[in-house]
């Protein structure tokens, strides 16, 4: 039986979690086919299952397995045949620290310039734990979250120069070929590209150029999704 | 002949370079010994033979290196039959990206608790030169910069959760064991500690921890150095 990836789902079949789009990249990575099961904020039902309520949520034969990071090591481990995603255990190891950083410093930065587009992305059914579960993480309207973000674009942008660096120094986060830490990296980027017409990178940018090299593999993955836009 | 290793020195032969201790640290993990040669701001011509200005410089028989990422590089290159300091080339890769945040973004915030300190813990021969670069860096005075640190540490503190999250995983940053990674992160640390007697962190903090570990290793080699308290 084929692998099956249950994922998040927005209005319009749009998929747009950061978590689900590195288990979808590094899927693509190992040139693993998977069976995307789409599942709404409010289809918790469909993945109880898996003794918890979040998505990606993967189901390899035997296997059922949430967490986008703890999917990634399984990937790795099982199909170590396959193009690894880490590149050894060094580069498992510091891939950890990047995701750690993707989710509590780069994801919160990223989800207060599209909260609002979040919300008006997904299904009706949907709205209103959106709203009443980011409103309390944030303590804040959804609105009053995202005002102001053509004044933070910038520092928001600035605060990135780090990666311009290593992008300066080699082609990828990865080295010289894309694997998982540009996946984390990229995930959050697909997430605002999927569901906000809110543009966080100058098209002038090193990201992103970088950006559109991880949007065009695995034959446009990435470029091809359905996005808010249409 | 033995490696030679120049590095910044303070009042008192305090070595409080962050870019030194990364160096420092991975000769040490490599089992290396090196004849360490002080070096003021103001004795930039005993380093003019390297072609630059800065310190670290590593002259390891006919080869003279500066720059501690380009360093450690070479001495994992050079010295590849002993402990690796990346783990593999994807850790090599994902390890530049955490010096770059380093360097970039947790580098100033570091340098914005401490840097008064540092004016006051070199030479005197080194404060004009100090106090005119660094105040021309932030556009402020080294005395308005610091201000507020006390403010400031709770948001410093809370910044560094994301790696926190990577400690609860694993008991290093580059994993099972310690390595260049830690180096990197530690080297802010150990900056600080070395010349300020402003807390970074706090006594119950896993980082704080984390830091005692990477403090012992190679037989106290961090915990053993003079600091400007003597």
């Amino acid at each position: 039986m084929a692998i099956q990836l249950y994922e998040l789902k927005g209005a319009g079949g749009c998929r747009f979690s950061p978590y689900c789009w590195r288990t979808r990249m590094a899927l693509a990575h190992k040139g693993l086919e998977a069976d995307l099961i789409p599942v709404r904020f409010s289809d918790k039902d469909l993945i109880a299952f898996s003794g918890q309520s979040r998505v990606p949520v993967l189901v390899d034969g035997k296997t059922t397995l949430s967490d986008s990071w703890t999917i990634a090591g399984y990937l790795e481990d099982t199909y170590a045949d396959r193009p690894s995603l880490f590149g050894g255990a060094g580069g498992r190891a510091v891939s950890l620290v990047l995701n750690a950083w993707m989710d509590k410093v780069q994801g919160p930065l990223i989800a207060q310039m599209i909260v609002l587009d979040i919300f008006n992305g997904i299904e009706e059914v949907d709205q209103k734990y959106f709203r009443t579960t980011r409103e309390q993480r944030f303590g804040n309207s959804l609105e009053d979250i995202q005002a102001g973000r053509a004044e933070r674009i910038e520092d928001f942008r600035a605060g990135l120069e780090f990666l311009r660096d290593v992008l300066g120094k080699q082609p990828f986060l990865s080295g010289e070929a894309p694997a998982y830490a540009d996946y984390i990296v990229f995930s959050g980027f697909q997430w605002a590209r999927s569901i906000s017409r809110f543009e966080l990178l100058d098209a002038g940018d090193t990201l992103h150029q970088w950006r559109q090299r991880i949007l065009d593999l695995f034959d446009g993955l990435a470029a091809k999704a359905a996005t808010v836009s249409g």
